[in-house]
């Protein structure tokens, strides 16, 4: 495990990023976790011209700035999915991928995620359905298991279990599949249901029914309901106050995940607000 | 008067250059009214960097970037103190020096005023104490009044209440009179109190005492409570909802006038929800 970061700051979009120059200006050690800023939804947008100082950028310009900006005040980020965050005690670890983090307090600006968990998904977590194949894929060697295959990792994750000698069938949402092995049954599937009592037993597919003993979800985020059961929401944003304090001591939360408008401004407002408020937080933990 | 506006904008700061900016891409009529640009404390700030995307900018720059933003829009400002705004049914009347405007809904982004009412001033208002020379100067025509100067205006409306036939003294903060007429006393001051129970009776400076009918006192800004009198305050800030909502139903708020902390980010941030919520409540009203 690393050393104890002060703020760990969970997505590298516009409040995640104005979040962590306002808590490194205040002098605290900050890591962002973040996806690519190509499925960042502002990457493709042709032009941002409502943020007061930087007229007519095209999004993905916008993006590189605000990223070169952190960078040159030596702001670290881990690339990768987080997948859990827990308290414990007045620390947080985050996994993200293999790796454990900890940190003193935390910043939530993951963003809105768009979709809505298959029949059986939150019902079998753990017991046959993961978020992670580099974390859970060795209890499924040599059995029969299904990739749902929602993000770029999808091929390396897939690889990674054939490898180990899983048996695996991907479903394909259309994505480019040229650098799976051979190996790997590629089926298309939209609408999809997980079986299982006790355990996962098998995948519908379009109808269609598969034996399998594990499902591998792998979208570009975790729901936040999944990655930190214990915090509040409103309409399936997350509650917060106008310091944009949580219901969680010591997370706080910016951006579009904290409801609408989805805009760069609130977004880079409310990273900002929620990185003073966290410094406040760790200052009055002392 | 003018036009009816869709959107009067109180304040030309941070704050209301990103709600004028988010109103008028939503196709809103907007009006800025903002005192200079120099007088804003962010003027003279050596260096703004934890506004993302804008690294290392001086704060003159900084203001003049987001100024030319905007004009390049086409929103128009109103440069002077706005002096009331009056709700009249689902209309609101601004008073800005002699003139009055009319708007559909209110965004106050005015930020803080540092400043306390001196004793006597908000009991007397109206009733000797006056804020605007051009306005109600005629009432004073042939008395003694006190120009108690605190903007750059100040020289201007005292030179207008001496030609009219007031005699005026102007009490002084330090500033350059040099076009002041030579018929006009300048006394320094500090410690003031007016006097007076029914109307003014007098002002007492530094414990001096000096007769007169009028006092005018020409500040940068106007408090919050005597510019609507109405709203609902908390420790000196302007009461808001997360969507930015005061107390009363079609006026917004923006920026420092809201609260801490006093950041252009936050500034920029809220001025976009304001306006956002703005431009629903006019739709909504239709």
């Amino acid at each position: 495990m690393d050393e104890l970061i002060d703020i760990a700051i969970i997505g590298g979009g516009p409040a995640g990023m104005s979040a962590a120059l306002n808590a490194h200006v205040r002098n605290k050690s900050v890591k962002i976790f973040t996806g690519k800023h190509k499925d960042n939804g502002l990457f493709k947008a042709e032009c941002v011209d409502n943020y007061l100082g930087m007229p007519d950028v095209p999004g993905d310009v916008f993006l590189e700035t605000c990223r070169k900006h952190i960078e040159h005040r030596g702001i670290k980020a881990v690339v990768g999915r987080v997948l859990s965050i827990m308290p414990m005690g007045t620390q947080f670890y985050i996994s993200s991928g293999p790796e454990v983090y900890s940190s003193r307090a935390i910043i939530l600006a993951s963003g809105v995620v768009m979709q809505t968990a298959y029949t059986g998904e939150q019902e079998l977590l753990g017991r046959g359905v993961s978020y992670c194949a580099t974390c859970d894929g060795m209890l499924y060697r040599n059995k029969k298991v299904v990739v749902v295959a929602k993000n770029d990792e999808a091929v390396h994750e897939s690889n990674f279990l054939n490898e180990i000698g899983c048996s695996v069938t991907v479903i394909s949402d259309g994505r480019d599949f040229d650098e799976l092995s051979a190996d790997i049954q590629v089926i298309p599937g939209k609408k999809l249901e997980i079986r299982g009592d006790d355990k996962v037993e098998g995948i519908s597919i379009d109808g269609e029914q598969l034996d399998c003993q594990g499902v591998f979800i792998l979208r570009k985020s975790i729901a936040m309901s999944t990655l930190m059961p214990s915090i509040e929401l409103t309409d399936g944003h997350i509650s917060v106050d106008r310091g944009m304090a949580t219901s969680v001591p010591g997370v706080y939360a910016a951006g579009d995940c904290t409801g609408r408008p989805y805009q760069v401004a609130k977004a880079v407002g409310e990273g900002q607000m929620a990185a003073l408020s966290a410094v406040e937080y760790l200052d009055n933990l002392k």
